[in-house]
């Protein structure tokens, strides 16, 4: 993270990252996954090994894909495994560029031991704009 | 949409929304929507009536939702009917207040006649973030 932090935007991806976050093991089934997506009313679950490390993401995209093409499989056989990280001390902008360039909706946060420290969404920096109101 | 335009930025939904918007029949089945929102690569469907005027949304969140709760109905079922919308010549900071206030990520983009000439989510307007960059 530490190689681009210069910007022009002071808020940094710690002041508004949610730190609640749930993950899910990579084990779990497809199923566990839509129950804790409907409960906890988000859309992205960052998914651990048994060591808790990030090794992918599920979101309710992925489930509903999963539901069109009939799969009803695992999470790790359904997550997306290259995920696009951010991490405490990183800069928003650069944060929002992230979110634009890869085209997804939230960066799971983590720190130097890829444990999962929180979640930043799109919801979250175009609250920033909201909030400028 | 006219009582709320006063705003210090100038940009407005016309400017940033997606104009080619996929919409289904609110009697299509939950099986056709995941395929669209799949094919389509988005998150949220707008549902229309036979007049084709806006009478709900669905989402891969509704999607993953009837998935937790083994239900698997038809659109109208599963749909949110009472949607948050916004029409081309709102300020885009009042659609990000929208989206804050309603805990939601996108508002479809309706004309005089409900019928959807757009979407507008939380990843355009995190995208002007980005860009100013
Ligand atoms: C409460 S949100 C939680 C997940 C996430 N924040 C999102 O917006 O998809 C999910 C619910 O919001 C509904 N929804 C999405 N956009 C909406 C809108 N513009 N107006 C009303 N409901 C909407 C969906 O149908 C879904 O049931």
């Amino acid at each position: 993270c530490n190689a681009m932090k210069q910007s022009n935007v002071d808020l940094l991806v710690v002041d508004i990252m949610s730190s609640d976050v749930t993950t899910i093991h990579e084990d779990a089934g497809f199923h566990d996954a839509a129950k804790i997506i409907m409960e906890k009313q988000f859309n992205h679950l960052p998914v651990v090994d048994s060591g808790n490390h990030l090794v992918g993401i599920v979101t309710a995209w992925d489930i509903s894909k999963a539901v069109a093409k009939d799969e009803h499989d695992l999470v790790k056989d359904i997550m997306t495994r290259k995920v696009v990280t951010t991490c405490p001390d990183e800069a928003v902008d650069i944060s929002a560029f992230k979110l634009d360039s890869n085209n997804v909706s939230a960066l799971p946060v983590i720190d130097s031991n890829k444990h999962v420290v929180g979640i930043v969404t799109s919801d979250d920096i175009s609250k920033l704009l909201a909030r400028r109101h």
